[in-house]
């Protein structure tokens, strides 16, 4: 038991000391895996036989070959959501393998369940190449409803997102990009109301120019951040760089504006806010050389750039990717709501509107309720994917593509 | 009401008079699919989710990166099968496409839960290409733990299921073929038994040359019936015939021993039984030609060749594949049992001895109950599954497929 935890566990009692979790709870809480699928009604007679089977259902394929628009009614892909991964970039263990993926992509589904009431299903690939991904996910298409894109590698995940966003008519979202961004938005929008700042003033570094990184980046550039330094594993990006890739090239032109060169050291002197989208570390001496009343967001998984103790030695607002520190950056707060909110709308697809409105939506939820410890709601709080899904909704027929 | 489901209610309390059912009833009982995921442990607390989510899920990732057998015990893949069509020949409709065929696929997979407790899911392609369905099953590989290939036309549903099983490490089955067959034994080893005879003196007549019609005819002779005339739409498939594709011409060569030409009324006069499994009809004088004491097994669905009224004027024995009309020779019978023996004793494939062995405990399950309208069990009767279920995992590791 740290001192942090026990101190968490003071301040918020719905936290609970993890450091007495055994591997053996892990294990067993794994065992046989984390869903199941269940019958929608009961089917105990030959009546229940012959309406759902047959010769009753032969009525309602009669009814979807005539009119294909009936399969949202009489199926049940008008909530599914498939969670997609081919197991390039799982947490922070990186490239282990479809198979070693699964575990946590059973978890996203069990957690659109839970949260949202979506069913959800994982499906994972045993290729890394773009174009087969994509093309599987064509042919799949009639299965589901909507494509949640997991722990896929970058830059391969900018492809693959924008290409199957293009060629399918659902909402699809790369979660590991997206989520992370909302929830992001949503924290540091917390933060920066506690500080009494306006967040397009802050100086944002952000360590990782991978999936999130990027699109942490994104977000925060279109919710109005002027200065933001990204780190990759060779420095700071920048246009004096000429070994970027094209993501990262774009990013160049549109963030860095001081023109900073060199690494960690340079990009951190003085910032405001440190998110840590890597699964690197970042010395104690960086964190202590930003400036008064710092923010860091230390969200790699499971390990921590920074352990929150050492952090919080120097800044004022500490948040990890974990559920045993206060502050969970979790994209369990955006995802559950966000494709709830796209598939009640009938959402052709996720825009950035309908992110920017899930980060606000979140917010919203413990606007009243703000402090050090408490910058975003828990996960488990039961009032975020409604009004997350509400919000998403909105935006999406707001914009046309409901 | 008619009278022949009069007088099936009366002699089996169990079946009920479906003319009953109404299309809002079928409709109603299809409203938002027939399918849930559910969690298979709560999620309620911050240390659930830590078990369950991040952080812990890490380890058990780990663990299956380091030794891939894992996957079996931590997720649920064991147990998961994946309903697979591309919607080309669903029940007797045909090409009515994967979104049509959904409810079917949805049907089937809470019948595999049903009955055998097995998870399942409908994944429908939006492809008719051999090459890309074979492709794709490949890809999602890791994802699940067996293959029920569904409503697949023939011949490509050979070329497809031959293809699947060389591929894949698991079991896989078209269950339109082996299923169908599996039943059709089962009953035709029931119906003999009753009159005394011994299947393999039968003259049996295939009506249909499509999956189930192959499928039959091969574990027919498997099982030592010595004569069977099949046919197809242009009559009877002998070596006389010039067109046959190459299944059929591989049929030719090993059926109809005493050389007939012609079409039903020549297959039909004086046959002992009459298999259909076609979406056609068969005109009453020909079953009227057929041998005393005949066997009619009237299956197509939703319509039987002949309405067993109308059969039971002059056959001994008389099946549909309607739960609404006696002996209903439905795939529930075998397919629920065949998986889970299969999945339970860890087979890699689906072996002939391993259907045999499912029709034997099928029919084992009756074998001191027959009568004319009882020459299968009910497919609801519970103990039909885990009879099969057993055989099939007994059969598995006596081959040493498992």
């Amino acid at each position: 038991m740290s001192p942090v935890t026990d101190a968490a566990n003071a301040t918020t009692p719905e936290r609970e000391d993890l450091s007495a979790i055994t591997d053996e709870e892990i294990f067993a809480g794994h065992l046989g895996g984390k869903l199941s699928v269940e019958l929608a009604a009961p089917l105990e007679t030959q009546r229940d036989l012959s309406i759902a089977y047959t010769p009753g259902v032969a009525q309602v394929s009669r009814a979807i070959a005539a009119d294909a628009d009936l399969t949202k009614r009489y199926t049940w892909t008008d909530r599914l959501v498939v969670v997609v991964s081919d197991g390039t970039a799982v947490l922070g263990l990186g490239d282990i393998g479809p198979r070693a993926s699964l575990p946590v992509m059973e978890g996203k589904a069990a957690l659109f369940k839970k949260f949202a009431g979506l069913d959800s299903i994982p499906i994972v690939l045993d290729t890394k190449d773009v174009d087969e991904i994509v093309e599987t996910l064509i042919r799949l298409r009639p299965s589901f409803g909507a494509v949640n894109l997991e722990d896929i590698s970058a830059p391969r995940c900018f492809e693959i997102e924008k290409r199957v966003i293009e060629a399918l008519d659902c909402p699809v979202m790369h979660d590991d990009q997206h989520g992370t961004a909302i929830v992001v938005l949503a924290a540091l929008t917390g933060a920066a109301k506690l500080q009494g700042r306006d967040i397009s003033g802050l100086k944002v570094v952000t360590s990782g120019a991978g999936a999130a990184g990027v699109a942490c980046t994104e977000i925060l550039l279109a919710a109005g951040v002027q200065d933001i330094v990204v780190l990759d594993s060779r420095g700071i990006v920048g246009t004096h760089r000429d070994d970027l890739n094209p993501v990262k090239d774009d990013l160049a032109r549109r963030t860095n504006p001081r023109g900073l060169t060199g690494g960690a050291a340079e990009a951190l002197a003085g910032a405001d806010v440190f998110l840590g989208l890597s699964a690197g570390t970042v010395d104690e001496a960086l964190i202590a050389s930003m400036a008064p009343e710092s923010i860091v967001f230390a969200m790699s998984n499971p390990d921590p750039e920074i352990h929150p103790e050492v952090a919080s030695k120097y800044a004022a607002i500490v948040a990890t990717g974990r559920s045993d520190f206060p502050n969970q950056i979790n994209n369990v707060l955006a995802f559950p709501g966000v494709f709830k909110g796209a598939l009640d709308a009938g959402a052709r697809r996720i825009t950035e509107g309908m992110k920017v409105a899930a980060a606000n939506a979140i917010f919203g939820v413990v606007a009243d309720e703000l402090a050090p410890d408490r910058i975003i709601p828990s996960p488990l709080d039961p009032r975020v994917a409604p009004a997350v899904a509400a919000a998403v909704a909105a935006a999406a027929r707001a914009e046309g593509v409901a």
